[in-house]
């Protein structure tokens, strides 16, 4: 394999994101902008939060039905419709015909990895997956296979050092997403912050419900009837970022931590994919410790 | 009990809904509009259908942001925004302070009525229910106890002269909607035609599999691992009429016919509710066969 | 309405359930039972846990089919198959025609109990309901519509008086299932123990998460994309008893923390309505702080 | 890679699995022996059908806690179980420590493939995968590149022929299970046959609904509101054999056709993959058009 499949696509399309202080006449201003540029409005989503006062929308519109390139557009939507919307305003054009770039990171399970490199290989991926870093090399035969490139970083006494070879290699691919697909080790307050908004983690368990180590012995321990896995952006805070995504399945008594693992592994995979295209396709939008998600 | 307790309420609203062929600009015509009169959107969503062509919004907006009562905001829409679209536009403006009316149909089965009528006790339910009519007297009991009419309208050999009292009895109340909650007789066609988009019907199986009589038996002679109900529209067409909601549980082959149609019970009444519910808050938009679910 | 329905049956039955420390040669000595004294097996089910090393079984045979009444079951079970288990063995022969007894314990939320008075109504509940307790009227009337007896306690200053008032009119029942359907008072240690296993609450979270009050609005806070309800047996441990049976549905961003509440009430109505169902049907076998149900 | 990674496993254990018409005193009989031969019963599930008076059970023992090889286990099962229960009994003997083998036949879409295929290279199947065949060549590299053989066999005008070459390839394995992973040529009735209770067939859409070609335009066009895959056993009436496993995801208004498509190869993937997993752990026993799953 020498390139990835073309990534399945709805056509070509401008993406608009925003988030900004509630008001009345938002949506007037965004939709007379995209009417007047002669937007055609595939996909339009909005959101009033009542609790916070905050308005989110995210709009698709078809690249060919306006007459100007991206950067032209992002220009013109900053002077036209951001600049009136106050200091506090985040926004974001994105261009679907540029691929997003992502960083796997993982250690030796190999589910999440495996799930997600064959979703790439067939196409499925809206991204491009720049490289696959391992505490350990169990993946690494597997990540090349796929024809994805593998770096071995070891966790052994120098963890600083580590975490800064491995801020390397994922920071030369200036990735979208840096996706923690069962990777064992906890990132430093520093790396959270450099990588805020684009870490997202696969926590195996339906939080916050069993934080931290072993949750699937944890659920046994308590004896719940679903377990359930959570995709969330990582933050200092272990297991404690926004959540992108849960999803839970039935067990019951006859389940033991071990079969609890297996059947909890295909649920990882599932709410990790999902999480993840979402991600890339601009649909989550983050405000304090919560996400708003136009799937 | 001499009244209904006060609807569950997220405060004064009026409701815009509208479908019509899909142009570029409709949004901002809308939310123009909108924005003109000071109206404070608290829920707004929109569908546009590539494969007919046509658009679907719903827009709810604070009545105490604008400064007109409900029929003046019908005219100004009308004038202002729909008379711009072309004929085939239909459209809607609701107050959310004017009860929706609602009667009941039944026959014996009474899990879907009980259901119904305690949501309504309690405050639960957008609707006043205007009577039950069954045609047995199996749930006049049990009706009466709740504080509703009962009225009984046996189907012997002249079913023409029962569905004629049936329908005086109905149009009374002039219904928002007319709810077939397991009511065992099929509707003859000019009683859908007259009743269509307000009849709602309960089918216990997933449609489109096991249209007709006895689908649980259907269901367990065919060995399905999941048994379901259908909220749909009523059509002349049997149990083929635009789909509102559905839903499904898990069973075994340890379920006998009785187990499928005990358990089959509770989510029969949990899919006619959320039905029903969407249908009375204007969510649900009909083109065609099919239908757009704003919940 | 001066009786209960009948409840639904599969048919007279005597359900054997037996817990005890595992070995070989329990299945044999329980079906070769079961066979000498002609037993037509309907159900039957084991479990094995190889983490506590505890054996569980629970067995239905159809009355009569063994030539014997409840009582001479009893005995010969106990002499022929119990002795020779050990001194830590639990075990029960429970007799279908006899029907079991529930008291409801309420505040002012009637979900659950309209739910559950619904079924009992109805006949599909396999229990008669001797009295409803509530520490507030609100329910009183609805209650007494259902045909159902309704005791108001109040809970003031003296807790210890009140919660004594209530256990002697609960007791008066003799019940097999004392239901805290959405009952607001945390009950004292010797409550709990005195009607250990016969003490089910629902909690409206998805235990661990979210435990004591408002777990609604904890999830709101926390921005989790499902909610959940658990039933348990209530233990002396705020909302750590061994769970029964839980379940959960996906709610957005959109949803507010009354739309949760709302939603949320329909888990709730279910989880506790399967979980009684099991309970009075000698399908929840309880060890340590985990149950075995052989639903 | 050299060999598949080992199949995780429980343990060596011998699983016995019958199914005969229904008696009193069969689970003694099966249970004396197993007692008598000093048999850990590790798992015991049994099921009666009252509906056509068949008996069916599943017994796993550990293989260490029995003095014999699995041989002499299934001839004195035969001998002093089967032999007592008539000529209609249908009954297996298997040794865990014996792989299964699986052989896939595929068209052009990858999912399934790729699911199985990283499943066994994980060692999470307990099979190994002898091949995969091919009616095009669209999954020959992925395939490779996870080591293991595949074919390609043309289906062009002489579809006899074709079939027939397919038939030598796969018998040449001696497949305990023949997948039909998103396979597109409609097997003939020879090969239904000579393959009966082995081939498995995933079929996406929740039969018996949208049975035959594209059931994802199906399902659009019906405007149902969950779509479905199922996992059955291939028999000459097409889509039609007995069902092993089904599920469903929600889906809206919004999913176009290729939507659903997308979607719908997460659920194809996990029915399958459950599916065929219980097949090959003998949990599943076929009678008439129904089946019985021990999962």
């Amino acid at each position: 394999m020498t390139t990835l499949s073309p990534v399945e696509s709805a056509g070509h399309r401008y993406v608009l994101t925003l988030g900004c202080p509630d008001t009345t006449g938002i949506v007037a201003r965004i939709s007379g902008f995209l009417a007047e540029i002669g937007g055609w409005i595939v996909e339009a989503a909005y959101h009033s939060d009542p609790d916070n006062g905050w308005f989110f929308t995210r709009q698709a519109v078809r690249a060919d039905s306006v007459q100007m390139d991206v950067d032209e557009l992002r220009a013109r939507f900053e002077s036209e419709v951001v600049a009136g919307l106050g200091p506090e305003t985040e926004w974001r054009v994105s261009d679907s015909a540029v691929p997003k770039k992502t960083v796997l990171l993982v250690s030796k399970e190999g589910h999440c990895l495996g799930d997600l490199l064959g979703r790439s290989y067939r196409g499925e991926l809206p991204a491009e997956i720049g490289a696959v870093i391992g505490n350990h090399r169990a993946l690494e035969d597997f990540t090349e296979r796929m024809g994805v490139p593998f770096h071995h970083v070891p966790f052994g006494e120098d963890k600083a050092a580590a975490f800064e070879e491995l801020r390397e290699l994922v920071d030369v691919h200036n990735p979208d997403a840096v996706v923690l697909a069962r990777f064992m080790q906890i990132l430093p307050e520093e790396l959270c912050d450099h990588w805020a908004r684009k870490a997202l983690n696969i926590h195996h368990s339906f939080l916050p419900s069993f934080v931290g180590a072993r949750p699937y012995h944890q659920a046994f321990t308590r004896g719940v009837k679903l377990i359930g896995a959570t995709c969330h952006y990582v933050t200092s805070e272990l297991d404690a970022g926004p959540i992108i995504e849960q999803d839970v399945i039935r067990i019951d008594h006859s389940d033991s931590v071990a079969d609890m693992v297996r059947q909890g592994r295909d649920i990882e995979k599932l709410v990790l994919a999902r999480g993840l295209r979402w991600h890339l396709e601009d649909r989550v939008l983050v405000h304090g410790r919560k996400t708003v998600v136009f799937s």
